[in-house]
């Protein structure tokens, strides 16, 4: 039952280039706040976003063969996103994969387990999220699936959908919904840049959206 | 059943000057090991130190509505203390948020769940203590209370209270106790220091402290 | 049934400089994925590796009496392990403690529970790794005991193992393992420095580790 | 700072015994959703409901002296609630202190911290909470104190509140609302009693509930 | 985005019917241990097997309206399978539902949050897998989905799916799968009870499963 | 590195038989509260007590080859304890390795990961402990080692050491402190007999153990 899927439909990469320059949390709140990944999904630096196609791996706890067998199936431009089948705090990925995934062109790895060589990964500027840090090694033992729908942290996460990633954690944008999030998420961002502006200047929430009326019909008492 | 209290009585401001010079573990030691709030309390970026007043907001899970109405209620020098009735991780605060906070003085925020756009925040240098970073939105739907007695990562937080924060955790003082555990911090600083200079050349703690007869009678054996 | 060893045999100093400039992932490997402390074993500042002599305390939950009790069984060069003998969150170990440990030459503290105090000891830069960080105090009324085996985060350590630390985590080595182990690490850098440069140039690690054929006699199938 | 407060003033023991014909959920539900002990608190043995009035208890992590202080001051009816400092899961209790507390006619204990010889406390039917079990011991070596409010499972508890508990948790009811709780709970009881029939003839609580128009307003769409 | 899909296809019910005769770890490793669910996942009481056709339910946390919305999508011999979009511990489920979904056939509860009335939902023998007990009341204020596909305790559930539980948790099988996991299930079944009766015996797995060969070829050492 | 060493010294058997009319608690505290895996362990069915020797199995993550490979090794009277080199959570045991253990006289299994078919388990009454229930699979591809030392809930745990565990959890004694230990467990248990009377006529734990004297000396305060 193990299985690498080759061909890939891609999310647009000129859609991922647009996408990287908004937040998880715009991009999470335009598609109706679906798709974060679980929060303990964590940057091993911080600083960084990154959008991507995900390439999806599915692996054994405590076995990083398939990471290796991912790696072929990337183009520039990808992300790698793998989850054990069973929760698992090893670490799968350091400095050697790292080297490797920059000369590929994939341009972070998101893993529902853990990594380790951080300080290295660091100095590279290899943007990792991961759940955990750990200098525990893997085996290369039992087999894998590439390409394949998993559920990272929580979430499905299918080949070739569109990945962002920054400080406040990972969202997924299914592959024909990116556009019209990309959209949202662009109308949204405008809205907020006002209403920043508005808050800069003191006037309070409660005003510029509105709420007093709603605020007393449910029953808001003030002493 | 919900209800924001407009007057409440504030800890001396003066005071809490003065506090946020000294420690959270002095102040904890100061005041009888009490007040700490529970230690996954953690600040979004490291190197603040922030005392003031708490105004302090019950909330229901996923739902940062009351966040907004306390704004209302806050002055300068106060900080806001966040607690859920039931436990929840998601992302109640962002840059917007903080944006209004900064423009009415609020000194910091404490928060017994997630907040988001981190990386925002600490380019404004807003201080936020919190439970987790997660980018999962929230809802206006149902209210909440301001200035009542919450309790608020395992303390009991009054409204009015002194709170202090740094990169060792959040600690609350009950307002008419503050003016005698800043005497006692004070107090305590003094001693450590000079236990410092002691501990520096080289001097043990087991003499510095007279600890060897004690350990004997407890019944300590060298081999 | 408290008892300080005084005599203990330490690992030959010359070693632990040695493995100080391998990572902990390395020396893991090396001695065949063994000694690794739990993964919740963090650094308190990024950046450091250290490398020393075990001294081993074991303490009760929330009472630091020992660690002071330890300090003078120290040497230059020792690292302190404390485990305390039930789980507990609590600051064991502050500024004070730091400076009387960097007076003695300790090089760093593991530690199985919280510290406090944690900008000053960033700003002294003296390494801690520890569970939490917690301003909650400790008291001095129950003993423990210096240098006897201790469980510390899940791994067995002796008094006088060479115990090695990062960003990582902490990897313990066996005394009489540590010769042995070096070599091992040492090789084990040289191989993947040369697997670092073929990565590099783009080899797949399917390739440079000859992993295809091993692949297809387990069965994955490509689609 | 520690003190044994000896005279406390109780809710009516009459409101405990009506009271302890509803359940958890009920009260909670009654008293407008607080009060309720974080889930974690679980009974040793399934299938008991017990009320009485809360003997607080405020205890140093991994030392159960204050619970010997607190039985002299319960009373026939009471439950002792009792909480660590800091977080602990030692096991402060077992069958002798169960045989102490069932001589003093104790109904129960709620304990944010571990107990322990649970087989000879089920065939002694004696009523525990807890956050888990656990045969590590306890020392009797610093103080704590009796009858001060504490906060419990992230509760405020006062002495002389309320304290129900079954299968599903446990909640506190302060003292001077007790009475006004138990009419509501009441209340809502004899509602349940009626929706109960109607949801067992099948009726829908879509209809019973009279949802369905708000359901459309908010947007519900069927496909 | 919320919405109700009303028609969707269902497993074989006949398949269901024999897929209740075996047991999840069976089920899980005859379909290439996948599909189950995490293991916080736990029934409320023990001793039941339950199968049935998943309708799923996508919930907002602390809010329990959808599944009110839900019941009346479901037929005689469904389960119901509930996630909230994001983690929440709350009660959403007591004995009025419990009560509800019985009259209209639905054979279980799956939901990874919190129920309530347990007490009664055993005395009931309505069999629940779920998270965990918390008496935390929900509110019915924001829309949810049904029938849509969801991710509950790290798995992906798609309405129709089959959905097995006992007192090993609970696993998810492809509706397209079913047929084929159901006669791998009872091969595998039948393998094991021969096994059953060799290890009775007192044979060695190690000459059961013929493994002296493969561990002496892996290197493992007698001494 | 995979070793197993045929020839162990057992704890002499009749002491195991004399241990297991103690509870776990009692022999824990006579040995001076050490020896008690973590409080996570739990028995899979209640009401259990067993004692016997340690025959110790070192596994990787998710995989239970060497589970077999040490029922070989085992006697009449031993008890299996198994810990996995990184924390795991999959289903190791099941109920055909019940079958196995039953016939070879193991006593129970103490793991320090998951097993499954616990339903079976519990009918025939072969008591485990363990950190969770769960269906996952695991592989037989990796080697590890019987009869070495390891570390098992947090607690070094030597081949022919004893073991004992009850509803309490599970506490292991040094093969060389066995007699020793049994003799103050009997001390221990005469004592509480004595205890238990007094406190069951109502005198007060403050009466029994003299304990007024010295909470007066540490300062306190009856109010």
């Amino acid at each position: 039952m193990s299985v690498v899927i080759e061909k890939i439909s891609r999310v647009d990469a000129a859609l991922g280039v647009r996408v990287a320059d908004l937040g998880v949390s715009t991009v999470h709140e335009a598609q109706g706040r679906k798709g974060l990944l679980a929060p303990y999904m964590r940057p091993i630096f911080a600083g960084k976003r990154v959008a991507g196609t995900a390439v999806t791996v599915s692996v054994p706890p405590g076995d990083n063969w398939m990471i290796h067998v991912a790696v072929e199936q990337c183009r520039d431009g990808d992300v790698m996103v793998v989850a054990p089948t069973s929760p698992c705090n090893d670490g799968y990925f350091g400095d050697l994969l790292a080297t490797s995934f920059m000369a590929h062109g994939i341009r972070a790895l998101i893993i529902d387990a853990g990594v380790r060589d951080v300080a290295d990964i660091t100095s590279m500027q290899f943007p990792v999220w991961s759940k955990c840090i750990s200098a525990q090694g893997t085996v290369k033992e039992t087999l894998g699936s590439v390409n394949i729908p998993i559920v990272c942290a929580n979430q499905q996460v299918n080949p070739g959908d569109l990945v962002l990633a920054d400080d406040d954690g990972v969202v997924v944008v299914r592959r024909d919904e990116a556009s019209e999030v990309l959209e949202k998420s662009l109308a949204r961002e405008k809205r907020e840049a006002d209403v920043r502006v508005r808050y800069g200047n003191g006037e309070l929430g409660l005003d510029t959206n509105n709420m007093r009326p709603r605020l007393t019909e449910k029953g808001l008492k003030y002493q």
